[in-house]
């Protein structure tokens, strides 16, 4: 039933687990995985996210070497924010969880214009 | 390079992943699916984590589904503590999560009996 031979503690995993599911950290390393690369665009992309915890989570991201700050020499200068390839690999664990919620906590699948029938059907 | 097909935000990625990256939680989940089932075990097995925050997270994963407390019927009764088939499933997570530290965090090689020179080159 549980994986006998998984060691059942790793330092190294507690530590990568807690960086990536602290609170806001795993919704921004979706953000921009998925292209989202300005500041005012990523606290606009994450409903709740403040100016100042995405400050503070871009710089503990900068600094375990998966966010990436960019300078652009642009007129005005312009700051983009994009993944280092430590931090692209994190896509395979974005689609594991998005695997889990897929099978686990699956998302409601009426819409508006599905029609009560259909919202009735799935409301069971 | 990023991810332009991926929503750049879904509230249940966003629940889920801090759900399991919340302190103790991922380390508490993975020594469960390794096998560790009494309470007394999982103190032992996680460096640090206190009996107040072991009970706290149990009751947590419980509430989630992703834990089952089963009081084995034994002289004396004994509680022990399993993943459900929706805990089991975060497996792909922890998965995940391994191959990643793999690539990016890798162990140190050197054990105590490889000699100081060793040692000393993986000090720096």
């Amino acid at each position: 039933m549980e994986e006998h031979g998984l060691n059942p503690f790793c330092d190294r995993y507690q530590r990568a687990i807690e960086l990536i599911g602290a609170r806001w950290t795993g919704a921004i390393i979706r953000a921009i995985l998925a292209g989202v690369s300005r500041f005012s665009e990523l606290t606009a992309a994450v409903p709740g996210l403040s100016d100042r915890m995405l400050a503070e989570r871009l710089r503990e991201l900068e600094a375990e070497g998966i966010v990436r700050r960019d300078v652009v020499p642009d007129m005005p200068v312009r700051v983009e924010y994009h993944l280092t390839d430590k931090g692209r690999a994190l896509s395979g664990i974005v689609g594991a969880v998005a695997n889990w919620i897929e099978d686990w906590d699956p998302a409601p699948q009426a819409s508006p214009a599905s029609g009560a029938d259909q919202s009735l059907s799935i409301a069971k």
